[in-house]
């Protein structure tokens, strides 16, 4: 693809995020099917690393990984009453197969709830089959209106966690459990600072007691939900008669939980740390940690410095980029927008000098370093690089959180805030469960974000709409 | 699951099949949803290892992957004649979607030779981008009448390829190179012997210029296809007119290939390996390579077995099968089932005199060995049981592939072969590759399973059907 100019964040961050993802080869969108992108080599390479993340916590944690049908029958929906309203406007519906118009049309999965529980019903009988900690790396389906790619796309990759428990309480442990794993892996893996805390009794999960999520800030201010984690109670249990024989020798339905993250995760990580650039990795995601850039101009150069950057790259786990009839520049250029932490430059006189160039992605920080050091620089960079990445996103969304105690207030401050413009904030306000007053926040589009779990946020106080006696703010923000 | 008995292979080789599935937690149907599976823990674990594997490789030689849409527009199928023809009996359609009939409606991907094509016209404009590897994971829908469980299956999960290349040459190179990289995995992983070859022109992918596979034997003789690579020729670039300028400024279309195995494979590996007791894996697709079952009645007997048993699974990296409830016998029995190529047993006098039982899961031998050569014998054992696994494929392959040098022979050998009863063989017979002669072939349910590469079997002859001379023998079989 031609390469072309990157839109400036403060002109436009909506514009400029397409940019990054369009020049960042990380995806590109799919015109032919509604709402749907090509997920390219650098943005699967980045899934690829987050799977493998997410991953082996799951297994360390005792879960299995299992593959469910594609397709769901249509009544399976309807067997949870939350669920298919929440649920049956985004459906896309298989009418005919085989040549067929079907008896019962499919829909192809929005989520596997359903169709868990109508095997979790042959799997499970005693006390002794559970728990039951299974997960599932898949596709999914949900026709949107509006999309933007990674955010929110009408065919989306995602795992999907779906236990069973022989009661709440440890149910109330897995959510949480894994809500710290997602926390974790946002934060240590993405370096991305994440709030974790319960959704709103509205904005929880179609079909759940209560959801629990973590959400991020990108560099507008705008909130992301990265990830979710569903108490489900006993209403799946119910709706698919999952029942086992307690310890006691009694009858109950299980507990079930269910939790998810996606390739949302990719359109997060490139709002927190990319720059009008283009894209920037944290190290630990990035499919190409270092890539050597090898300059000379003469024919006899060539052979001494790419020996030297041969030698180099296979020594330091670095790409070489042997590509012709391309100058040093646009190679710079082209690893700059592919987001690759460090880029080596070196040239004839580097190498008569024992010499090399290391540049940093994210400060752009350019030095020149004796070539035996640049093992110990290149790691002591990248570990550098992941921490600052950090810092800095924790630093923005410190300084963008703010509390408001009256509904103007709350009003006021997001008012002009918008995915283009930016301005957004987390604003913490004291405001009751209520889906109510979660309306009343809607109305100028913004939303309960979530109850956060720590409180850090100067305790109980009195709901900024009823003032009704709350235990803590709440997260409210405009978001994605 | 209750564990019930496991039919013999020679009352009932497809009853038997079934039961290893089931009973090895590999797969049980999915009965509501027609044609499909739910790949169970053990099974999907298998798949796993054979990603892992295969993903190395295709990375190894220059791939990248890559995601696209599941759902692709009627309309693509219908540009490339032949396939459509091939794939549209076996669509799965979705003809509304977000509440509203679709005005085009979308296929499920049978295989997306034909998004592929609409995207490299956008990704393809010079020499300079060829060759162009791709590769992704994906699930894909085929309607089909009889399934079976891994073997047929209306939902599948494979990796498919696609690449486009500057000629044909290169083209062809591509294709063979991923032929032998799926035979080095079927062989060298999966100790399953394949022969590869090229299909005949009427078994050939619908739209490529030529196929070629590898097909396997399983324990009663039929062949199964494990891979197949496609020459596809112009035939895709000219239907979505992928077009390069050459290095001498020409314009011509792209030469494509695609490639691809599924979760066939896992179906291919039980058949070829496992017996009357169940499930038997090769170590190196193993999830679990080695499980320690700790043997004890008293309660003071218990804590120093298990104390030893800890720090032994932890050495050798093995299972320790801690659960409670269930007889040592119930526990051998568990794991023989699910294909465990090692299991150890340790009680309290083999802890006093240092020693432990090893036993190994395909000849069933059992050793008492010194504990402290665990690690050792566990290593030589797996190595033994994957290479005797092989050895023990190859001779069966060996000893049932016969020559035949007339119709009526091949008939006679292959009449009363059955998936049930067995007796199947590779027959090799001279036979002109063309449709009518493949035709009489499928009169007594056999066919033309391939060309082989090698010519190993006697060299030229004259077609058994025709006369006309032909340069090497086909691999004529009941099959899969």
């Amino acid at each position: 693809m031609a390469e072309s100019p990157i839109t400036p964040r403060d002109k436009d961050f909506a514009t400029w995020y397409q940019d990054v993802v369009l020049q960042g080869d990380m995806a590109e969108p799919a015109e032919i099917v509604k709402g749907c992108m090509v997920i390219k080599p650098n943005g699967y390479a980045v899934w690829e690393a987050l799977q493998r993340e997410l991953d082996t916590r799951f297994k360390a944690t005792g879960h299995q990984n299992i593959y469910l049908p594609l397709l769901i029958p249509q009544s399976f929906l309807q067997k949870e009453a939350e669920h298919v309203e929440g649920f049956a406007p985004e459906l896309a519906v298989v009418t005919v197969a085989g040549g067929k118009e079907l008896e019962e049309p499919y829909v192809i999965r929005p989520t596997s709830e359903t169709i868990v529980g109508h095997f979790f019903a042959r799997w499970i009988q005693s006390y002794r089959d559970l728990p039951l900690l299974m997960n599932q790396w898949a596709n999914v389906i949900r026709w949107e209106l509006r999309t933007r790619m990674f955010l929110r796309t009408t065919e989306f990759l995602w795992q999907e966690g779906h236990t069973a428990h022989a009661n709440h309480d440890e149910a109330l442990v897995e959510v949480l459990r894994i809500l710290d794993l997602y926390a974790e892996v946002a934060e240590d893996v993405m370096a991305m600072p994440v709030v974790k805390g319960a959704k709103s009794q509205s904005e929880k999960f179609a079909g759940a007691l209560r959801s629990y999520s973590i959400e991020a800030m990108m560099q507008n201010g705008l909130a992301l939900q990265a990830g979710t984690s569903h108490d489900l109670g006993q209403n799946f249990g119910k709706a698919f008669n999952v029942q086992f024989q307690t310890n006691e020798g009694r009858l109950d339905y299980v507990w079930q939980t269910s939790w998810g993250v996606s390739t949302r995760l990719i359109g997060g990580l490139i709002m927190t740390h990319s720059d009008d650039k283009g894209l920037v990795l944290p190290p630990k995601v990035a499919p190409r940690k270092a890539v050597i850039v090898p300059i000379f101009r003469k024919d006899e150069e060539r052979s001494v410095v790419m020996e030297k950057a041969s030698a180099l790259a296979a020594s330091l786990g670095a790409h070489l980029d042997t590509r012709e009839g391309l100058s040093p520049g646009a190679k710079f250029f082209h690893w700059e927008r592919q987001g690759v932490p460090v880029v080596f430059e070196i040239g004839p006189r580097d190498v008569a000098a024992g010499k090399m160039v290391i540049k940093r992605r994210d400060t752009g920080s350019k030095e020149i370093i004796p070539q035996e050091e640049a093992p110990s620089r290149l790691a002591s960079t990248l570990e550098a690089m992941q921490k600052d990445l950090y810092a800095r996103a924790q630093q923005r969304l410190q300084q963008n959180t703010v509390l408001a105690n009256s509904i103007g207030e709350v009003e006021e401050i997001l008012r002009d805030v918008s995915a283009e413009k930016g301005g957004g904030k987390f604003v913490m306000a004291h405001l009751k469960d209520d889906p109510a007053n979660d309306a009343r926040i809607k109305e100028f589009k913004a939303s309960v974000r979530n109850i956060p779990m720590t409180d850090s946020f100067d305790g109980p106080g009195k709901c900024i709409l009823t003032g009704e006696p709350v235990d803590r703010r709440v997260v409210i923000a405009k978001a994605y």
